[in-house]
């Protein structure tokens, strides 16, 4: 199957023509800096509140559009600026990254998580790349280390539940992953805590194979117990394909570096077994969650269609098709690509769309909040440029 | 307009007949006591860990029904049940109460706010009226004291938000007014903290009368200001026009035993704004989350079509068409009534759904959940059949 309907040049030009230009336009804070993420359909702002997370996330995309595709100083001027805000607003006293901030930069929220630092990291190393900056090195250093410090030291942020029944979710690890190799991608293979980045990532797959992927019920869990046994209540359950599928092209990515089989066929593995778990066969598109043995799930939106696993699993298609070869890849491909750009993207606006029911209608036409900016739909239009362009993404 | 097709027949039947051996015979835990409520849509259990709310609710549901139904010993039974269980399991060492457990009264998690506490109070206060029993009052008592405090005393949880930009909720205080009226009307109008529970629900209403309900906007906010001032950012525009609705019925509730014209006509404004906000012209039923001036909202299931709302809105309409004789409300209770049981309900297992997509099609079939059980279905059924019949709800 030929993959010359969706090839580089449909990709670059969403990127280029279509969604960068819609967030400088529209998300740029030319006043405080920074993006402001929550806009309406047209561009217009509906809240001037600004996540933390994209200001790592924005900053990541433009510093590494000006690393990868153009050293346009817009893009630099905007990675930097979104840097500088970080720096300027986004710690707290303790160290600790807040979740959300005013447009001023005040903090509104601090959460448990440290996903802020993951995020700022991969924004502080690009932006050391692209503008020669030392000292950002250092803050993408720090950032890592506390994600890490957070994310992996018990009773090192408050406990969501009483220790009854303790669980571990896969979003550290996985972030982690993407974490550790846009580090060494921009800074090298740095030695973090006494680990290379590349050892960070073998102990993070490390630590999914071994826990989280069940190669006999064809499932990446999203939550479990921790030596890795399943536990069986509603949140124990609750599989979100979108978020395995972007963990398998993570392992793909890194297998597809290192030359590593074994590697490729456990992101195949994941890839293959939770298309089949998430792929809706009636309306077409991706359930958000799903439970591990096809009951019911409890979290309202678990069947709508979110714009984010869609570009995760555009990613993780052509990036299986490449490195295997294999016919259903490109045709998975085509397939979640096809749906995608139907459904999600705004012809007279520019952008994607968000939310949509089920079915494939929009539920909210508005094309950012404190969970989407330019990040994951201008990440996967990169990505898959590169990659279907012949350049080592 | 005749209210003869909805009368208190119908929904005496559904109460006697569907929903409460529903609960009796799939949801009562008759090994460790209490409710079990994450129920697949044939009864059978999905998860066996307990609400902490549906303890209380559970139980104040079924004492209820013995108080003013019939005395049927296995509806105290049950209700004792969870009395039972909410004072063995649920307290943690602090006092304050965990807001699920596991299936044997294991603590799983702890929140910030305090609705297990009202919850408790009303199942203690009406186990006290159907069982005699004087600890059961002083536990009522204690419970509604630790509601209060922990709703209102500044500094008593963990803040969820940074002190920039200071924000309350309707939440606490319509569920005082509720807990309130439900501990007078089963302990008589005993003081607490030096007011009577009549004193109580002035208070609540004069905050909401005063802060939350905008007569110029025709809106009841769900959040605002210290001072009642429009936070205009998404969260502080989100309006949940079932809640607001649930408060106008509470709020009429108050007025229909005073006789009192200026609650009533409150509790009718509080309606008519939020049916005109809420209902869905286009699909019908009510709308999750509506944003204050027509803008997108953030929250994802902000069209979806949840049990609770209806059964707010059809003791809302039936109550307003009662107290006022108008004719709107009589029309706008039969058209929530049928689109309600239309939609909802289940005629091969019984029972509702629970969530629906917008246009009114089963999101997922579950009976129950952390937050669906033994209450506000049966509570519609019950309220209107007495309402209705010409007793005194």
């Amino acid at each position: 199957m030929s993959m010359s309907v969706v090839g580089s040049v449909f990709y670059r030009k969403a990127l280029l023509e279509d969604v960068v230009p819609f967030w400088l336009r529209n998300g740029l804070d030319k006043s405080h800096g920074g993006f402001i993420t929550a806009l309406d359909r047209d561009g217009s702002v509906l809240d001037t509140d600004k996540s933390v997370w994209f200001q790592g996330r924005g900053g990541w995309m433009f510093a590494t559009l000006y690393n990868t595709v153009d050293a346009r100083e817009e893009w630099l001027a905007a990675a930097i600026s979104c840097g500088d805000f970080l720096r300027t607003h986004c710690f707290a006293p303790d160290g600790k990254m807040y979740f959300s901030v005013t447009r001023e930069g005040l903090p509104l929220r601090m959460r448990r998580y440290a996903f802020s630092e993951s995020f700022a990291a991969i924004a502080f190393a690009a932006i050391a790349r692209a503008a020669g900056d030392e000292a950002a090195k250092d803050d993408a250093l720090r950032c890592f280390r506390a994600f890490i410090h957070y994310s992996f030291t018990p009773g090192a942020t408050p406990a969501k539940y009483e220790p009854t029944r303790p669980a571990k979710g896969i979003g550290p690890l996985m972030i982690g992953i993407v974490t550790a190799q846009e580090l060494r991608e921009n800074l090298g293979d740095v030695v973090v805590n006494g680990r290379s980045c590349t050892e960070w990532i073998d102990g993070f797959i490390a630590e999914i194979r071994q826990d989280f992927f069940k190669e006999d019920l064809a499932v990446l869990m999203e939550t479990v117990a921790p030596d890795g046994s399943i536990i069986d209540h509603l949140e124990g359950r609750t599989l979100n394909p979108g978020h395995a599928i972007e963990c398998a092209w993570f392992i793909l990515h890194e297998a597809k570096q290192r030359g590593d089989a074994a590697l490729t066929q456990l992101g195949c593995q994941i890839l293959d077994a939770m298309w089949a778990r998430g792929w809706d066969q009636e309306c077409g598109g991706l359930f958000y969650f799903r439970d591990l043995y096809g009951k019911p799930v409890q979290e309202y939106w678990q069947d709508m269609k979110f714009w984010w696993p869609h570009c995760e699993a555009i990613i993780a298609t052509a990036l299986a098709w490449k490195m295997t070869a294999e016919a259903r890849y490109a045709a998975w491909h085509q397939q979640v690509h096809d749906w995608s750009f139907q459904h999600f993207s705004d012809p007279v606006h520019g952008e994607w769309y968000g939310y949509l029911h089920r079915d494939g209608r929009v539920s909210q036409p508005a094309k950012g909040n404190l969970f989407k900016g330019p990040f994951h739909l201008p990440r996967m239009l990169w990505y898959c440029d590169r990659l279907l362009g012949g350049v080592d993404a």
